[in-house]
């Protein structure tokens, strides 16, 4: 063997079913950087200054691990903030409900009115205009446990659109059996939409053990009078997301998607700290096992969860628009936000499913238990969804929801919740499903077309 | 058969076995006391009007199921008031802490300082004096999770005393890991020591969740500062306990204790509506049952959650105060607070358990799964030990503890904590045992002298 020979031998990749089996056995980077993430910075609400330490710490992060073109791309937004808020029953005596207000949603200064209480966002929709004129709307649907998620969508409809839908009719205040399916007394946050640039009544989410409470007080004829106050308020500011390359040999790009932005009730380690951690592991196993024919990119977006009144584009969006030029270059993209429990299935297009491509990522997944989905992948995700409009093939490595929704919003959301050993198989698809893209020379984009 | 031999049937008293075999079934009153109490009240802390109201209405309630002699007892003591509080981590980066101040602790307008971590109390007391000044101190201790519920008692040492501790030291604030067993983002409130009429410095009982952050963080060579906000008060005020019996043919007392109030962040479902409801269940079973040889008295205790600063006398005391000159005819004593779970012991003092009653009690409970406790009753109860240290015969029906100190003074401790099959084991236990003493007339009292 000649020295030519050795230094070919060390320095060829591993492939795609190495990486996976290490990172199956633990050995990869991703837990350490949720860890730090959540334990230094806790909450990471959209445009704040813990968002922007994080971003640049993470930067300085992928930096020491070696990756490339490491840089934060800003961008303009309204930054909700939090206040001091508080719900209470008046009447017919006076006990405090565990509750929090809507993303978005305006302060309220001791709101006062009596509940009428909806099961559904139809219902209130069939509710005649002025039919609510100094009432609380309450609207007290369960959120069904689903594993691919799709309870959640449902259900949140109402979080999204209640509280203009309710304003249209005359209410004073917005409450929500909180979108989860704990059964515990946890209020689960969450953006709410903005008409004309704001939320037109104060907008709260109880937890499901006081919209139980409320419901049996209803039942037993009583008239339920509540106050509703939050110092809540918006204001300018700007959000980041980190860009981070591991260096291939062609300028093809595989886009790798999370977000570093969380809710401020936990510290956002599931949502979605987890998923920066599963990416930032598994481009690192790439990297190490040697230069691949793509470049993989790993972007942690800023600003995922909460909208903006003057309707600017945030993280993903943002990303799209400053990259339009390069955007025949991004071959394959996908995101990880939800959660770290395990990767049951994978969704491709059909072209790609029925390519050599998509025929050996099902093999090398297989396994570590993920199966093909028989769901698309739809738009991929809220990041990187404005890529996948923009003709980008998506996959999506489907997680298991099932108890995702349990603490999904809440101050809940915190480190101890993430399984190690799902987390690693996590990693694990990735890593190996994103190898074999990176060095595939497949024409994903053509099949797609 | 002539009329006499008639109405002497219809009149003769159920069987103990009978009573028991329907709370079995859940032929009883007692989940619906539950279930209004903890709904239309909601929290009843200690002096509170909320406890007042609930007394009133407890006492109407009681006089409409038919008890006798139904009244309220009323003794002042200081009420504690939670005001708005919040514990902040300001370094390494601020990020919020789940908290939750300890009953009796005064309000904190901002007191900072850096974290010093004590394993135990023992660790803590054996810092020097002075060597705390200006700083947090932080007992970072775990509950043993036993059925017992014995892991409370040893950790809770550090709650009662850490803040007295403390401040000897020269510590400005006292923080504490939550005395609870559940491992959840969830503070458990509770009452800590007075010294010379107060709590000397702010203390806060942290969740675990956020315990272990704070661990992690000076693990990671960080200096943690934190800040202690509270705006908590002590006002003058009243509570009460509700005395009501079932009327037997004799003077002699049996009587059955349960508390009203709660603490302030759940309902008071496990800790104590529970109780109050097991124990009228199984009176109004007994009263429905038939005339009695001794009378059954329960007593629903008011402000039995926190101490007085002036050290008067809360509810059990003021009870054995007033009823000093008739404790001689209170032949046997019990309290039900540990929540709702399965009883699966009974403790006797050895010479009761020797006695026929106490052979007779434990065969008629062996089919629903209670034994003879290995542990003696010892003072049977913070309610009625004031009864038990003038000569009241006590026993104790142990329930099982294992999850009670999971939701045990905090906000989780609501109505669905409740399991309805257990606690109708409960009320069959205490039915059981109760009519089978009222119909004794085996002198207790001589026994255990």
């Amino acid at each position: 063997m000649n020295l030519t020979s050795l230094l070919l031998l060390l320095t060829v990749a591993s492939s795609p079913a190495e990486l996976r089996d290490k990172a199956i056995a633990g050995d990869h980077v991703g837990y350490e950087f949720v860890t730090q993430l959540t334990t230094l910075f806790g909450p990471r609400p959209a445009g704040s200054p813990a968002e922007q330490k994080a971003a640049h710490w993470a930067a300085d992060r992928l930096r020491a691990l070696g990756f490339e073109n490491v840089h934060l791309e800003t961008f303009p937004m309204s930054r909700w903030i939090r206040g001091d808020e508080k719900v209470e029953i008046l009447s017919p005596n006076p006990q405090p409900v565990v509750a929090t207000a809507l993303g978005g949603a305006p302060a309220a200064a001791g709101v006062e009115g009596e509940i009428v209480a909806f099961a559904s966002m139809d219902e209130l929709i069939a509710a005649p205009k002025g039919s609510l004129t100094g009432k609380i709307a309450f609207v007290d649907r369960r959120t069904t446990r689903m594993q691919n998620g799709q309870g959640y969508g449902i259900a949140g409809a109402a979080r999204a659109r209640g509280p203009i839908e309710a304003a249209e009719r005359g209410a004073a205040g917005f409450l929500l059996r909180s979108i989860g399916t704990d059964g515990e007394r946890r209020a689960h946050t969450g953006a709410t939409h903005f008409r004309d640039g704001k939320v037109p009544i104060p907008a709260f989410a109880v937890s499901s053990v006081d919209a139980d409470q409320i419901g049996r007080l209803l039942q037993m004829g009583q008239k339920v009078r509540v106050r509703l106050t939050s110092t809540a308020s918006l204001v300018e500011s700007q959000s980041q997301n980190v860009v981070a390359d591991i260096r291939g040999r062609t300028d093809e790009i595989v886009l790798l998607g999370a977000h570093l932005d969380s809710w401020d009730l936990g510290t956002g380690a599931i949502d979605d700290a987890a998923g920066t951690g599963i990416i930032v592991g598994a481009a690192k196993l790439i990297a190490d096992g040697g230069k691949a024919r793509r470049t993989v990119r790993v972007v942690l977006y800023g600003s995922e969860e909460i909208g903006d009144p003057q309707r600017r584009p945030l993280g993903g969006s943002s990303y799209a628009l400053a990259h339009e030029a390069e955007l025949g270059k991004h071959v394959l993209t996908g995101e990880s936000d939800m959660g770290a429990d395990r990767i049951y299935a994978l969704s491709l297009s059909e072209p790609v499913a029925a390519s050599a491509f998509g025929k050996e990522a099902l093999r090398l997944l297989a396994p570590i238990g993920v199966l093909q989905s028989r769901e698309l992948p739809r738009r991929g995700g809220v990041d990187v969804g404005p890529l996948v409009e923009k003709g980008v093939p998506v996959f999506v490595l489907n997680q298991d929801g099932s108890r995702y929704f349990d603490i999904h919003h809440t101050a809940e959301d915190t480190l101890d919740k993430i399984d190690r050993k799902q987390f690693d198989q996590n990693v694990a698809a990735w890593a190996a499903l994103i190898a074999l893209a990176a060095n595939s020379d497949a024409d994903l984009r053509e099949a797609v077309k």
